[in-house]
This record gives structure tokens, C-alpha cells and sequence, in this order.
């Protein structure tokens, strides 16, 4: 399959190379890391076992891939104004647009710009950061679980799922997209939001009760607003139980907000905590905790 | 009057600077300013007029001060563990102790060390902050609203307020002393708390309306938790406006916890956050976004 990657950030730089390695053709298109992975390749350090990728085709611009199948969306969400010029040189008419981007209103920004058919959106729990560049690190976990955006049964979501499993990459497909994006918001809004403020990895907000209590607090306010939003079954509170146990497993990891705070870029704050916000007012939910989060990640 | 002040900080300073120029003898116990004062006085800069007091009686250590007729504690309650030792050699049989410090449970601790007939509270509404040593500022405001502990009506505390006002102190007395407590925290929770987290001073929270309505919310929650305290009389809602106001005049003002931080010194957590979380616990009262702001306190 011939595959796009726009946005090579961490999560853009690992699962590309997977598929690289997996057989397929992938572009890649390269900012920071255009003249490192050109001149020395791309090496994955992960927990699954390392590898190098001593060729990829890098691209400083859309227009030198040209037509692909599948674009895989990993851009940061607050540069999402440019998708628009980003993608469109990529598109042939039956071309699949999957975004792994964070938070909520990717789908509708995509379908806008290109057709609600083309896209297909999925979560990542993926532990990973960037090292120097042409260096990609996987500290943790990795599944991705994808659906379709206008919730249709359609084989090509199978197909897709089945490519990447092939190429070592685990992942499940589901009916509910939007089920699977809020159970994904369940770990961002309070491990993004605090560890960014705080400037503090996972740990170090598991360690003490106070704040751990906070973390599930927050938790179950987007449990709250979760299941006001007519998803196929509620997600229950033991959810976020056992998103605290998965998380005593990151040990240091800092989730990329605080690395994006770290390295003086733009916070995803509409995506993470803003939509999500006027979803569950709109549903009247009340969720003091994550707006006072939300106001105080602004106001840095 | 022979005064000691107890916590010669910025608040102790100014007031006792003031009482003295009104004729009393105050004794401060100092620490940082000790050599700065001894050698060259105490200088106020003030709203109201600049003054200087060419001598001061500074002392290291209560011993060489003894008994007085009214001390008056400015010390951070994180060093209330010192109370007894900096307090008893003060103490005569008719000796008045008045806590200007912030938050609650002061007078309870100074009633439990030296009885509580002794024991006058203030609240005060003072914008001061100390400068180079042997320097203090008043920026603005400097009302002190003094009531007895045990809510006796008392002559002497009319008398405290007399003496206070002819030395230039704008000093009313109030009949309860916790209504004027909670109102006082009704600033205290939001600016000493978000001004230390952000590290922004107060107009900066003021002049951003999500970060304003977040200040108000904070209030709200105070007013309500106060109100389940059997006061005299509710704190009406527009309370929360008037303090508001009041704060737009501040201008860059940092508080006291802000630059406790920005000192490297200890927050007062325990006081304006933790104590009055358990008053409010105890009645039953929710205040998600105060507990919330007190684990990011102590997370830092």
C-alpha cells in the first residue's frame, strides 16, 4: 500500500516505519528531521526491539508524493489549519484519510475539507517520544483501535486493520469511533493537562493520594460527559481504574503536552479540552474540574 | 501601649511602623532585616505618605523584649510550631495577643498555647510587600477588621481599635470574627492560589474572562462553605463582585504566597486552603475547584 504520513512526530516517525518495515511504501513528510533521516536513515528504539530504517523517502512538501492510498494524519492538532494544503496533493479518488490526532473535531475538520466517506479515525495509546533527530523512541503500550467516522460497516476498515497487524503494529478495529476517542480522553485530559502544568511526569502525580485522587476525579467527570453523548454502551466508572493501574506502568513518561510546554510549542487545548468541554455542556454536564484545567493551561 | 510584633514581615513592619510613629513602644522581633534595621532605621514607603524611623527596637530573640500589653503576630502560619516559644516570654497576666495572620485556625492553636480569653483576631486587607531589608512597602488598602475569639463583647477590643485608628490604621471591630475570616479567604483562596500556581500576579488572572470567571467560581465556592458556618449573616453573592472590583485596583499586585513562592520559602496551604476544605467537608459542602486548586499547591 502506498501510505502518506502527515505530521512525523513521534507517533507519525513509529508507525510509518513499522509499515515500512512491514512491506509497505511510505512517504514521509519531514520537518525537524528532513536532513537526519535523509542523510543517516531513521532508527526505532523500542520496547518490541529496535530497527533501522537506513532508506526513507522524506519529503519537505506534499507535492513530491503525490496520489497515495492511505494518509495517516499525525500532525499536532493546533497546526490543523494547514491539513487543508497538506493533503490535498495526496488525494486520488478512493485515497483514506486516517487521523491518529489527539482529541475531538479531527474527523469534522477532515470531512469538511475532503468528504465524510474518505475518513477513518482512530486512538492511540501509544508511550513514545521523540529522540535527536532521525531517532523515534517507543517507551510503551501501542494499540491502536480505528472506526469509521460515519459509523458504516465497511470491509475496508478490516483491511486496513489487517495491514497494520501484518506489520506488527496491534490494532483493533470498533464500531463506535467516538466511544473509543472520549475512553482515549479519559487518559489525556488529566495526564496531558496536569503533567503540563505541573511540568511533572506520570509518576509523580501517581505517587501522592491527593493527586491521584485528582487525576480520577477528572477522570470520571469525562466518564460524565462521555456517556451523555449516545455512545453504543456507557463507559463505566471502573474505566478509569483501570486507566490509573495502566498508567502506574509509564513510570516517567511525560505525555506530549508537557513536552510540548518544555519545548515552547502550542498546546492542544481546543482538541483535548475545549471540544470536549462544549460537547458535555451542550449536554448540560457539568465539569468544573477540567474547565478550571483547561483555563489554567491557557493562562501559561 | 508597649507592643510586641511577632513575624516582622511585611504586614508586621508596616503596622508596627505605624504605632510607633503614633507614640506606642513596639518592640519587633526580627530575622532578615535585623542588621538593616539596627543600622539604619525602618523606612516605609507608602500610599499614604513615606516615613522613616530613625531607631527601632529590633530584638533577635522574645527574651529581651518581655512582657507587653498586646502582641501582635504577623508570622507565616507554616511557622506556627514556634508560637509558644516566640510568645511566652511576652506574656504578663493581662497581656493581649492579636493574630493578623492568614487563614483559619489561628486563634485556635493560640487559645490552646496561652488560654483563650487572650485572644483577639484581625483580618487584614493590606497590599504591602517588604523591599531591600530595612524597607516596606504599602501598595494599597491596609484596612484591619479585629474581633475578639471567643465573641464576648469587650471594651478592650474597642480600645485596641481606638488606639489603631488614632495611630493612622484604618481599624474597624466586628462582632464575628469568622464572617470577616471567610471574607478575607474569599480573596485569599483564588489570588494567593492561582497567583503562586501560575506565578502571574492578580491582573493578569483579572483581565482574561475565562481566568476572571474561574476567580469568581473559586469565590463562590468560599462564599457557599461559608454560609454552613452559622455566621451572624450570609455573604451575599455580590460579595464575590465587590472583592472583584476591589482587585481590579490592584494592578500587578503579587500576594503573599506568590512570592513565598517565587522565595523559595513554604505556601500556606495548611491555613487558607486545608483548614477551611474541612470546615466545608464537615457541612457537607463540595468545593471541587478549591481542593483541586490545593493539590496543585502541593504538587509544586
Amino acid at each position: 500500500m502506498k501510505i502518506a504520513i502527515v505530521g512525523s512526530g513521534a507517533l507519525g516517525l513509529y508507525y510509518g516505519a513499522l509499515l515500512q518495515r512491514g512491506g509497505h511504501e511510505v512517504h514521509f513528510l519531514l520537518r525537524r528531521d528532513y536532513d537526519a533521516i535523509m542523510k543517516n536513515g531513521l532508527t526505532v528504539h523500542s520496547i518490541n526491539g529496535d530497527f533501522y530504517l537506513p532508506s526513507v523517502s522524506g519529503h519537505k512538501a506534499p507535492d513530491t508524493i503525490g496520489p497515495v492510498e492511505l494518509v495517516i494524519v499525525g500532525l499536532k492538532t493546533f497546526a490543523n489549519n494547514s491539513l487543508g494544503d497538506l493533503i490535498k496533493p495526496l488525494l486520488a479518488p478512493e485515497t483514506q484519510i486516517l487521523t491518529l490526532q489527539n482529541g475531538l473535531g479531527n474527523e469534522e475538520l477532515l470531512a469538511e475539507l475532503f468528504g465524510a466517506e474518505r475518513i477513518i479515525g482512530g486512538v492511540a495509546f501509544l508511550c513514545s517520544n521523540r529522540g535527536e533527530p532521525g531517532h523515534v523512541h517507543h517507551l510503551a503500550a501501542g494499540r491502536i483501535v480505528i472506526g469509521e467516522y460515519q459509523r458504516r460497516a465497511n470491509v475496508r476498515l478490516e483491511r486496513i486493520a489487517s495491514d497494520f497487524t501484518s506489520a506488527g503494529i496491534d490494532c483493533r478495529t470498533t464500531v463506535d469511533l467516538k466511544k473509543a476517542r472520549w475512553e482515549k480522553l479519559v487518559w489525556n485530559i488529566p495526564f496531558n493537562g496536569l503533567c503540563a502544568l505541573l511540568q511533572q511526569s506520570v509518576d509523580r502525580l501517581l505517587k501522592v493520594p491527593h493527586c491521584r485522587k485528582l487525576v480520577r476525579d477528572l477522570m470520571i467527570e469525562v466518564i460524565t460527559a462521555a456517556n451523555k453523548q449516545s455512545l453504543s454502551q456507557d463507559i463505566a466508572e471502573k474505566f478509569a481504574d483501570g486507566m490509573l493501574e495502566f498508567s502506574d506502568g509509564m513510570g516517567e513518561y511525560k505525555p506530549s503536552m508537557q513536552i510540548d510546554r518544555e519545548e515552547g510549542r502550542e498546546l492542544e487545548i481546543q482538541a483535548i479540552f475545549r471540544v470536549p468541554l462544549e460537547y458535555g455542556s451542550q449536554q448540560g454536564v457539568g465539569m468544573p474540574r477540567i474547565e478550571m484545567l483547561a483555563v489554567l493551561l491557557e493562562q501559561l
